[in-house]
């Protein structure tokens, strides 16, 4: 059997002491599997005293992580501290620089440097990999530079956040509202003391950021990618939903848009409504789920463990397999410096049956006012609930109105959205759901 | 951009000339992808006149295929001629011998034939790679190999013939019986003119020999699975199944059963009845799904497209990708040589609910006798439910009795049903189905 693959791990919070865990209680299978040991040889933390529940006395020692990347015993760094910059950047160029492979599960850092971390990794012959920085243990990243590498792929979107989705379910099978729902997350430990980077969307738009870039062979485009998160629905609009034979979830989209000789890129996080008889309905709780759309194989479902120790540890440690075995390529499938820049698609252009709840004043004439601006801007509306007065909506008195629209382009829907904006009829914004087809 | 992967294709029927399609439609997309350009350069089937809608006359042409493996102009020959033996194996056994990567959608012959055949690659140092022979476009032997790599595997399962399972989900759906629903797939062309195969659950059990070998590190012992079809499947069996909350699916299981020091293995093939919120109950139609739980990454599931032209194009490529990258190891990810020879599992031993659908006289003392029978074989009964006479359950006046079992061994479950064999009382026999746990 070959020489170990000797690693470093850079971060011991709760994915780092996974895979300590996981190389240890799996370390023979993997060796076979993978065709020699793959043994960490050194790690660095903040805090050397915290009790991780695991032996690191076996490990050489660093405060400083970017002293990994210059360790002459060390092969791959396993890069499992977190934040688009910081420690994690300069740790990350440092490793690829000193001709080291990198393994991470860092979304935020990918979504915006990765097209400089994959050419800095293509120039020094060595594996950036990265399957746990989206869905956790799902192999999707690999399900989509490999699995479904023959296909030019039409979309891919998923279910891409686990507390969004573990809200979102929660609320569905209780009736609760948003707040509440989050609150015991928070106090369970499913969400973050500051939720905002789950609940707003931003993670499953780093997520996002990297699929499209594998589906496409596109440059990572974070910052186009249209983003709002799960904050403004409503136990209402769940029911409204259920009742309509739908789901909400909040769902990340890539698509190559407009003609074939010039594609755009559309790229969105947002909630949507989901019909029950499709994949994504049926993902609850934690679960994340990807869907892939090729031109030959169709449709592609993975889905599993989106976060959580034991599944991130089982992408990251996948990935070391991948390394010691040699297996392994261009990051992205095609060499960094051919990425294409897409230019971002417009999404006014886009076609599709829209969910559209408002929150009236219970009087005279807001019907007739909400009708008139979904006609003057050209939204066909397929059906149009009202319900009695609730006291859910932000205001006494206040009552809903949920309409579904028929297929349109989006812009006529925010033109009416528009009209309607600073009405005084209206209490609080409305809420817009892209239906997905 | 390196040379050209020359690829020679053996077998020009629905997958072959879908593989040539594809190549055409994404050459210059694969060529990004694999680093290099993938061309077909010779060709060999059966008859070369008929007319397959592709333009054949650009590739070298042999009657022979076992001439691919000579031909000095060929790298690597992907094998889509299908049969556990005769040509398909004496050309694979021919092109990994001349040291030539053998690529391959022919789950027979790898049921029977795979530990030999992985021997040969590895003796030679090239690929023998068969993401197409399972679950079709699903790259599910990739993300077993690769993507779960990291864990030992507790069980994998899934729908794996599509065939079976449009059949099964069209009597859910319409009501109608087995007998009927199979002549209408086949002169749809869903199902083949000898519908054995399928219907019996052998290509099922070939399928999950495959996985077994990956999940375990076993070697493959389709000879060990234990096989049972959907032929005895009633439409009153799935209107029961519906009525307890549960579909009826036809499931490959595969599991290491027994002590961890001395594993053994547990693989069957047999309809199951299957929770609806289970993954596997909204697999419909001619889909597949597979899933895999692994001791860290938890529960797996891949989905999509089991069968026809383009999926299978898709894993067939997704293979020749992999080989144009040299990325590729021991075909069951460890060494063949290393492969256990797990004992097969008494599944006698095994825990579970069941399903016991009986047909039986509408005359007194019928229904103490099977329930004299269970009680005697020590199975607890949760429910049963006795039918009016029905004309369906294949003699007049029978009536239908089903029973869900508490949880128990499933000897006491066979040990029941050999009580009762030969009675008068039954016509036809009994169906036992496994409530998937």
């Amino acid at each position: 059997m070959a020489e170990p693959l000797r690693v470093a791990l850079a971060g011991l919070g709760t994915v780092g002491a996974g895979v300590v865990r996981l190389l240890d209680a799996n370390a023979e299978l993997i060796a076979r599997r993978a065709g020699r040991r793959i043994e960490i040889v050194a790690v660095s933390a903040r805090d050397r005293a915290r009790d991780r529940g695991i032996d690191l006395a076996r490990f050489r020692w660093t405060d400083d992580s970017a002293a990994l990347a210059r360790d002459d015993g060390v092969d791959v760094v396993a890069e499992l501290v977190g934040g688009a910059d910081g420690p994690a950047l300069t740790l990350a160029r440092a490793t690829l620089g000193a001709g080291k492979s990198l393994v991470t599960a860092n979304k935020a850092m990918l979504a915006h440097h990765g097209l400089e971390l994959a050419g800095l990794a293509e120039a020094q012959g060595v594996a950036l990999k990265f399957e746990a920085a989206v869905a956790g243990g799902v192999p999707v990243v690999k399900g989509l530079r490999e699995g479904a590498a023959a296909n030019a792929i039409a979309r891919v979107y998923g279910v891409l956040n686990g507390t969004c989705n573990y809200i979102l379910s929660t609320m569905e099978s209780t009736g609760r509202e948003f707040a509440d729902v989050l609150a015991e997350a928070q106090a369970l430990g499913y969400a973050e003391a500051d939720p905002a980077f789950d609940i707003d969307g931003v993670d499953a738009a780093h997520k996002l950021a990297i699929l499209a870039s594998l589906a496409f062979g596109s440059r990572p485009a974070f910052g186009d990618v249209a983003v709002d998160g799960i904050r403004h629905v409503l136990a209402a609009d769940i029911a409204e939903a259920a009742a309509l034979g739908h789901r909400v979830r909040l769902v990340g989209v890539a698509e190559a848009d407009g003609p074939r000789h010039e594609p755009r890129l559309f790229q969105r996080v947002h909630a949507h409504l989901v019909p029950v008889d499709h994949p994504l309905a049926h993902v609850t709780g934690a679960l994340n789920a990807v869907v892939v759309e090729g031109d030959f194989v169709g449709r592609l479902l993975f889905q599993g463990a989106g976060a959580g120790a034991g599944p991130t540890a089982s992408a990251v440690v996948a990935d070391l397999i991948d390394v010691a075995r040699g297996e392994f390529g261009p990051p992205y499938a095609m060499p960094a410096a051919s990425l294409a820049a897409m230019p971002p698609a417009d999404a006014g252009e886009r076609r599709g049956r829209a969910y559209l709840r408002f929150a009236v004043a219970d009087r005279v004439g807001v019907l007739a006012e909400i009708a008139a601006a979904m006609r003057d801007a050209g939204v066909s509306i397929e059906s149009l609930i009202q319900r009695g007065p609730s006291s859910d909506l932000g205001a006494d008195g206040a009552v809903l109105i949920a309409i579904v629209t028929h297929e349109g382009p989006e812009r006529c829907v925010a033109a009416a959205l528009e009209r309607l904006r600073g009405s005084p009829s209206l209490v609080g914004r409305p809420l817009w759901m892209p239906i997905l087809g």
